[in-house]
């Protein structure tokens, strides 16, 4: 299968491997791939560091995936070469690679626009070899489409954290006007979803602890902070900071702990949704049955957004509304970051330039 | 406030009261109560028996109730006098009184057609006095409309057990089509909910225990029976009882355990819902956050419905849909049948004569 | 039925009453009316002036009214007595009176938060008296509460035409980062939805003529302007002021005349909502078969707003998102206001002082 | 591009072909196709033919079509090969050929699952070559997954017909348990419709004129038969043919003029919504604005389903739960059939044998 384009493009390239469970990544040249006729070649300009990859070079999951691998899923670059059967992009054009790099698109889900739950999905970083290199290959139907003149390093968080926020946000079915809380809001996820909520329309309660997440969670747009540190009665004082005290009609859960959810279902309005994003190993939810039922609350999970979610979460970012507080670092040092990460020294987001 | 229509009311009249918390209740006679001019008295022909009745005795919830207390809510009857604002019912007209006796009507739940979560609501047979007495009184806002003709004894569990089952199967979001499983199929809530079910265009799985309940459930429309006993995989055995095993689209759970609970999210589709129905005391529902996250999967509780649910599972037994399997017994002999829902020896419902 | 708080409630007081259809009103001393068991009076200080108004002393419509009347129906004032049903309200609480006085609660629209669509409303200034008085009766149920501390002369628009916009974007099924083309834009109306839609996370097209307006929109957040006297080609025009050339996801006609409106089926994007307001005597709406099936459009009607619709759209004016531009005159003025109307001299609002 | 499984097809196979606008069809051997790697090749069986067949060799719509065209989109078979990126069907596989033959699977409708309004679709027997041969082409995405033992002549209709009617009943947004007015009940469209209407949990008032319609109607499930013809008030007639006289939830109109459009408007329910199926060439939808604001009725146009849809209304098919009636006859007598068509003469629907 011949490809259109691929002048200029050299036979190996740079790219940090996992070359066994545990890592760590290894630095290293390997094969430029070659996509096929239903695929771009992207090279890859900066992609965003995720807890996910972590997770997948320690093999947390209960998922199998491809060894040796290359990791990332939040990959923005320009298209170098396309398939025979790509029809609407071409060299030259900015796309990103996100998790869900291609899926089958024909199942039950598929063809539902609920492509992340295809029973038979490439995963970016995981099942198929993902942007932590200098040239990665994306199914051209699923490769988020950049606008030209997009900052590619400022825009490669969105291709992960942002869609992830932004869909979590979406899933609550919360309405322009109305209160939604974020735990976990003085994060790197946190920042971004105060952000979408108020290009969205909403008022946010951001729940974290210190002050110096105060200011950055004041600065991102929130209406009020809740320290949960310091706050004796957490529950009420979340309820408090609605105007009729009755709470948030939305919970978005970052939390990484199992804490936090209860407490959602607690402080959140009758009719409220909690949803609960992120993947912390082996834990569970827990709520009472009489709370749940009495006040007719809803938990929902969200996972990845789809491939409409990527655009709107892209269009706002494009808007100006965004802005993602993040810092680059040379790809060759991603174990670095690993490690800052696994001793929870990061604020905002960690971008590596895959020319260095 | 004087009331329309008050011949042949007696001042007196039978009831069965609760005196103090854990019974038993007292068959004696009482004053007739007199409607507030947003009130009507219905004369109580019957009243189905629901297992609420029996916790409101005990006290079981935390929820502060009337002492002493006339319990029952699931009770229909002729009205006999309308309070001077009432426009829209006359003496004669039928009416059941369901949990929901009253709500403010002014609260943002109320304004949202959510009676059910106003902050302030007068419920049947615990915050007011119920339908185990001959003369009942309701808000006539909220009172069921029941139309002429409509066999009493048959109706009274729809206004308890049959709005319930409905509300949930409504809450699901389910479509016609799709395949549904009730844990717990095989009670007198999951009977109601397979007819429901069915009536709604859907396809029913039933999960239950022995082969008496598995009659009674493919009598009632279900489609595939699940014995959770004898199943030694209960979570693939409800897959594959759907066409592209799945799983189904929604879960109605009406199991009053813990377990079959966190089951449901284990069988439940992808993107599907599981609805929580019923109030075991002091217990827990327990979810795999990565299940939750990754399947995208909706968890609710659903209470009772609000009177347009109420109209809505109204007019499907009038229909002659819904069959409801009950016995009747004398309203004085009330603590028997408390005594065989202790000994969970009741099969289908009972309903109390009011007369007798 | 004796109300609380009657002190310094004089018994007569002044109104404007339309005598005979045609008008014009008439400024003289009425009895103050006594509010039922079920209401509150409302000492009336600004009332917004619609064209509704004028409609109703004209007798444009297909509707039976009150004769003789007191019109009005956006009046913000203080409550100076409640009947003895009214519970969550009280003399010195701020309140409105909008369009829909009163409804049945019961009936199948009540009872689904739909009372706008209730089959035996109270209309205000139309099948009851309305606000232009010093004191107005409304249902208590019904009438708008208004936070302490609010501009009465700034809020009384909202009560009709700030709810009539907000409900008719919130109808259009509309979601944040959309594009919204607002026909009629430069208008009272049309600047009130470009407010809203801002406020709601939306990108509004004005259409409009004449660069005043065209300042006035851009003023209101408007992302484009697009004038329909100077633009050749208005329907491409319209599609290409969104970033994919597609057309707007909605369009919220304002328009007085039949011609927008078929344009709006023309430039709305495929599964887009055209939502028709206003209501232009002896009208019709006409759309092509074809465009509509193929594109699968939607059309839909708006009318006003039910209670919560009401409080959301308050809330919006009390967060400071919105900014209504009025003039304010005395009551006794009306029919200058009238004549303003019908020669279509009135930019924005005019709002009258019923202390004058 | 090589396909899989071509042993045993003929290089030349029979087929209908219209030569030029206004045709007639010319019976004629044709090459056989070949599939692209993300097609698949299709033994029809049975085509059934629809209007729309009609209207594509007469000219009558404002869209291009391919010339020389080979009609029909109702067609079903068994795959005879598969192009080389076909993972989930197989030689052997019963399929079906939609109206959509294939989209970009791209664009912003076809990432929504709103495949059918995408701007750049194939369609059968218009853009590309249809049924109306012995061997015809569909993008395997797209075309319909038949189960094994399905009777291909019966279900034929079920891939434009059946998924049209019911799609449009989706589009409506009614409930189980709510009335629905189907306008041309007593048509081939409508006679589907009253079925899967019932099948969905919906009551159908049929409207059509004369006693045979009024005996297919009642055969398909209607609760109510209004005759057009001899009612001298319909719209009263169908409001009265809800309990509640407030008219049905929802209306279907399969008319091919214009009057019963704006009847509709008038005899839904208020919040009801009028869905418009069909395509009658130069023709106009028209509403009073009054009524449809006031009202807040809903008006949409409903085309084709989309991939789900059509599993959907298979599989109400396979569940035995619709009988379409039906006479088969030879390809080569196509012209027959249209003329029959023009005439008005056909109940039921026709479906062409293939083989001869």
């Amino acid at each position: 299968m011949e490809s259109k384009g691929h002048s200029r493009i050299p036979a190996e390239q740079w790219a940090m491997v996992v070359e066994k469970t545990g890592g760590p990544c290894v630095y290293k040249q390997i094969p430029t791939p070659i996509p096929g006729p239903d695929e771009v070649l992207i090279n890859i300009k900066y992609s965003g560091v995720c807890h996910t990859d972590l997770h997948a070079m320690m093999g947390d999951w209960p998922l199998d995936r491809k060894t040796p691998l290359v990791g990332g899923h939040e990959g923005a670059g320009i298209i170098v070469a396309v398939g025979e059967f790509v029809k609407d992009l071409k060299p030259g054009d900015l796309a990103g690679i996100k998790w869900l790099n291609g899926s089958c698109m024909a199942c039950s889900y598929c063809r539902q626009a609920e492509e992340p739950l295809c029973v038979e999905p490439l995963l970016s970083g995981y099942t198929v070899d993902g942007t932590f290199q200098q040239y990665a290959i994306g199914k051209a139907a699923h490769v988020a489409r950049i606008p030209q003149g997009t900052d590619l390093q400022a825009v490669a968080p969105i291709l992960c954290a942002g869609i992830t926020v932004y869909k979590g946000i979406k899933e609550s079915g919360i309405r322009p006007g109305q209160h939604i809380a974020i735990v976990g809001a003085g994060g790197g996820l946190g920042s971004l979803a105060l952000q979408y909520a108020k290009a969205m329309g909403l008022q946010s309660i951001a729940i974290d602890s210190g002050t110096e997440k105060q200011r950055l969670c004041n600065d991102a747009g929130a209406v009020a902070y809740i320290d949960f540190m310091t706050n004796k009665n957490l529950v009420q004082a979340v309820k408090d900071a609605t105007p009729d005290k009755l709470g948030p009609h939305a919970v978005i859960v970052l939390a990484v702990t199992e804490g936090p959810f209860q407490q959602a279902t607690e402080f959140v309005r009758a009719r409220g949704t909690v949803v609960c994003i992120g993947l912390p190993a082996n834990s569970y939810l827990k709520a009472s049955v009489f709370d749940v039922v009495t006040k007719m609350i809803n938990i929902k999970g969200s996972y990845v957004g789809n491939r409409q979610d990527t655009a709107e979460a892209l269009d706002f970012f494009c808007q100006g509304l965004i802005k993602v507080p993040f810092k680059v670092i040379g790809l060759s040092k991603l174990n670095d970051v690993y490690d800052m990460m696994r001793e929870g020294r990061i604020a905002g987001r960690y971008v590596v330039d895959t020319d260095r």
